[in-house]
């Protein structure tokens, strides 16, 4: 999209992705408190961001046809994935140095990557499940990345041209299950725990590499994690360049930038984890409030029918 | 299919898929040395074997039409992948007690679980490609799992009636990006090292969870693993009822289940790097042989041209 159309001075033109009442997948362009239905301008939009990706020259086309176009409030809309079947969700694991001695790790030369499947994450505005096994349910506000051109061996000078846009991630982790064994995937992996979005800001609207952004976590006033992106040890565009060192990124790939100090687990004098009833807020700057709610996964069917 | 089709006394009935000459994708079933296009017989069969996995009445009706079906020579038949875009490749780093040891770590009470991406597997016969980046390529010979029927909290005791097949997997890995971290990611996922197939085998041609079953990888002559995969401290069920208490499984998802001592890393006095030329196959008894050529990336256009 480049997302510029019906621009004002004051507002970021935003994509917001989802809808309800039987257009859950429909795409929509968002300016301050409005959206317009992409899908229904030109259906060849499709059930998310990939065909939007995938073709520049349709982003111009339906970018033309919102000039007039009736829209609606964004707070009717329902988000869901920016991409419904991501090829790659590949996270940055220690990417603050606070966060790092926060969790007693040492300060590495290379980042720590780890990886998340599809059933692991869900939409903002979706439950996070709390699992039966475990009450160790933590936040982790990130950056997240939605990877357009894709490319192997892409120099870091050239990497931010592969950004399709930014989005805001809360990389819930379940921290007895994350150091089972050295390996974080069962921590990173529990059904409905990563929450995404709901705005993918393209990069037009932001800093380079979206760099220098606050970013927060909360539960109401509970300010639990303030940071700014500027503070991130590998850059976007770094990052980009040593993924693609070792795997092709394709497009539709979502690459996590890693948390700032401030996680659940490392809170004193007691660990900090989130409860069912709350509701965890991510916020970046300039790109968005994923929102959370909690919910024990022994009563996500009760809430599921409500 | 629980390919019973064509069956004789001395002969696994297994299901290969793949083929050449613009029928990459077409699934065949196998007995012996010979093999019938079932995409052939029904359109519905269609590219890979989820629509089989997904449909056993599918699978029934088309065993039916095998009878009398004609067939062509496996050895003909390009083998491709099982399922080509299957949603989670789960892999057990130390299910062998020795292997763990030759790696120096302890032995956990938990496995050590990490994930691939779809680029980084390939196809049995296809190029495994040694980075340019690294002279440090391993082999891993692996009995790999796809999953049937999908589901989450699994029980141990009905875990096995969720395996559509059994395949060899060859779980390749850059040893120095591996460890530049505590988290394997990178040295798993480098583009073409995982190789997986030719042949899928239904567990009825198998011992229950295919335990007891030799297991060995090689170049020409020189035996570098040999083992049973009756050695593996977790068993298929257990494998399967761990992974679903944190993640539901889906149909055509892939589970490897960690390899035996003899790697190449550990090899003494001196490491066994796989050398761009050679061919390392990977043999489970009743399965088959999983054979890829060592190639150089810098080699690879020309080799793929060839």
């Amino acid at each position: 999209m480049r997302a510029k159309h019906h621009r004002t001075d004051k507002d970021h033109a935003q994509e917001i992705y989802g809808g309800r009442d039987g257009e859950r997948h429909r795409r929509v362009a968002v300016t301050g408190d409005e959206a317009i239905n992409l899908t229904a301008l030109d259906p060849a939009v499709g059930n998310d961001l990939k065909a939007l990706i995938a073709a520049p020259a349709l982003a111009r086309s339906v970018a033309v046809k919102t000039r007039g176009a009736s829209s609606v409030p964004v707070a009717s809309i329902t988000p869901a994935l920016p991409v419904a079947d991501p090829g790659k969700i590949i996270c940055l694991g220690l990417n603050h140095t606070d966060h790092i001695k926060e969790g007693g790790y040492d300060i590495p030369d290379y980042p720590a990557l780890f990886m998340r499947g599809r059933n692991s994450i869900m939409a903002a505005g979706a439950p996070m499940v709390r699992p039966s096994c475990s009450d160790k349910l933590d936040y982790e506000a990130e950056l997240m990345l939605v990877i357009g051109k894709g490319g192997r061996h892409i120099p870091e000078a050239d990497a931010l041209d592969h950004v399709f846009g930014y989005t805001v991630f809360n990389d819930g982790s379940v921290r007895d299950y994350q150091r089972k064994t050295h390996q974080w995937t069962p921590g990173k992996n529990f059904d409905d725990t990563g929450a995404i979005g709901p705005f993918v800001v393209t990069p037009d609207e932001l800093p380079a590499g979206a760099s220098g952004l606050r970013i927060e976590s909360r539960v109401g006033t509970e300010i639990l994690q303030s940071s700014n992106t500027a503070n991130m040890i590998w850059s976007v565009a770094q990052t980009i360049a040593t993924i693609s060192e070792y795997a092709t990124l394709d497009a539709g790939d979502l690459i996590a930038m890693g948390t700032p100090p401030g996680v659940g687990h490392a809170k004193t004098p007691n660990p900090r984890w989130l409860l069912p009833g709350e509701i965890i807020e991510i916020e970046i700057e300039g790109i968005g409030i994923c929102a959370s709610p909690i919910v024990d996964e022994k009563d996500l069917g009760v809430k599921a029918a409500e």
